[in-house]
């Protein structure tokens, strides 16, 4: 078996072949239990939190991941965002006939490896094929099933106020310029590498610390300035950021100024920011470079009175204050 | 916005746009509360049951239905097939530009008028665009969260035993054959619709009878032949079905003829495969026929010795018996 072919997609025994031989293998859930559609998992202890996440992006691999190191990554990142602990995960496959089986393969144990280091399990799976030219290589849709431990409150936009600090873990733009870089096929740009991670750990650090996490978000498509613009909307508030604040690594930076992009529109796959009281900003700062992913944690700016309008200002480096424009339309298609 | 454009993919405005005037009312779900990445749940009195299924039927409207009403059935049965009852959905869209919005607005009014009918809540979606000639209209992957009730011990193809009896709710293939007319442009083939149907209440109507239901399965791609074969071996037996009593309909038994296809290997949709022990068997048909998904249930077999091979059998009408094929390879792609 070197490439998909549409035979692998029917309920039948070459469907069976492909599942026992590279998918369920390659995700690590290669036990030879009958392989069944759904999965009974043990009582909750706690809310159950669900969520949905599907990957188009291309190149399937690029530097620091690929499509299934996205797949874990944000789909456990949803589940923390509202404060989660993320348990298990389901992953549905759409190949395209003539897909490379080594590649097919490849992706999958980047997504099955992080599962097991991150102690997630994979449950359920679904894998279809297409006919060439009715896909794109594989499209990985994933769920995941998160539980909100007992006490905790969920973060959420309303619970943004005026006065919080939004704090965010490191460099911006990371995976957006590692795409722009894969795309123009430059493998030579190691200093340009995807931020892709999981993020469940930063936020139990947060929570281990005693910060009250009022709102948490992860800024993938559309960047830092698509999420605040979401959620100042959603809260009827004003954010003002600082650029010289906002980690930027001198690749990213250098790649933006050459072809126009602007790093708080590209996409982020390991980023967080966390809004939380002013009181905690400083403890909540300590507890995110206590953690390999924040060791560049920054103050990144503050929540202001949204009247007239709410709005995302940038305080520029020169001492101005513009206001950061919403993403339209689209900057990088598929970037995730 | 008549027609999908790749820009509706992007993290921007104009994908907020088609979420809320597209996706978000067709679902059911546009409350306007804050968009977010992932729902919290209530707490669940039982254990969780998860799945995932994928769907790229094409045509995307068929007589009976629509990639969206397979998307909820499908998911709902997966659990209803572990003994869950179904409480949340997630919604995966990869849609192709250039796909027209009314058609993606009717199949998603399907798969949110039968969330809505049946007490199930989408809590969590994710859409993405791909570019012309990358995907082919819409590819709908689902997640469902379920719980199997305190007490109940999950079916599962372990517990299947010689002596079983093998229960169906009713005829077989209809889905297959509906999409083979829907492909020849025979609309007219008013006779041929798909089963397309949620088994959750019937599932239900089994435990409330107090059957102790030992298997279920719901034979989708592959057909009944493809579900037998798989639990057959995984359980060890023998299954003998008697082909006077499985119920097929005329019209899909003419469409098998004058096509060279097996009704035994066309895909179901709203079909389950009860296996219950043989003194419960009156109880479980009675149980099945009270209930509008199960009127034409019939005792479609029993479960045999398996040594020394694990076999699928029909008895014939003419009252032979020979061996039922394992599906090998494509017989209709893209089924489901």
């Amino acid at each position: 078996m070197r490439t998909i072919a549409l035979s692998h997609g029917a309920g039948g025994s070459e469907h069976a072949e492909l599942l026992r031989r590279v998918v369920l293998p390659a995700l690590g859930i290669d036990d030879g239990a009958p392989l069944l559609d759904a999965a009974v998992l043990s009582e909750l202890d706690g809310r159950p939190v669900l969520t949905t996440d599907g990957f188009v992006v291309q190149p399937l691999r690029f530097a620091g991941g690929s499509i299934g190191t996205l797949a874990f990554c944000g789909t456990v990142n949803d589940l923390a965002m509202l404060g989660a602990r993320p348990l298990a995960l389901t992953v549905g496959l759409v190949i395209e006939a003539g897909l490379d089986v080594a590649l097919l393969r490849a992706v999958l144990c980047d997504l099955g490896a992080l599962a097991r280091q991150h102690g997630v399990r994979i449950v359920a799976g679904d894998t279809k094929v297409v006919e060439r030219g009715k896909g794109d290589g594989v499209f990985v849709t994933t769920a995941g099933l998160g539980v909100l431990p007992p006490g905790r409150v969920a973060p959420h936009p309303s619970r943004i106020a005026v006065g919080d600090v939004v704090l965010v873990n490191g460099a911006l733009g990371d995976h957006g310029a590692a795409i722009v870089h894969a795309r123009a096929g430059r493998s030579d740009a190691a200093e340009v590498s995807s931020d892709a991670a999981p993020l469940h750990g930063l936020v139990e650090a947060l929570y281990a610390a005693g910060v009250d996490v009022h709102c948490l978000r992860d800024p993938t498509r559309g960047g830092v300035a698509e999420a605040l613009h979401g959620l100042a909307h959603d809260a009827g508030v004003t954010i003002a950021l600082d650029e010289a604040a906002l980690p930027v690594r001198p690749a990213v930076a250098a790649t933006c100024e050459l072809l126009g992009l602007d790093p708080l529109q590209l996409a982020n796959e390991g980023k967080l920011l966390a809004f939380v009281p002013a009181d905690d900003a400083a403890v909540a700062l300590a507890a995110l470079r206590s953690q390999p992913q924040g060791a560049d944690a920054a103050i990144a700016g503050v929540v202001a009175d949204g009247s007239p309008l709410p709005l995302v200002t940038l305080r520029t480096r020169l001492g101005g204050r513009r206001v950061v424009a919403r993403p339209v339309g689209e900057q990088l298609p598929r970037i995730c």
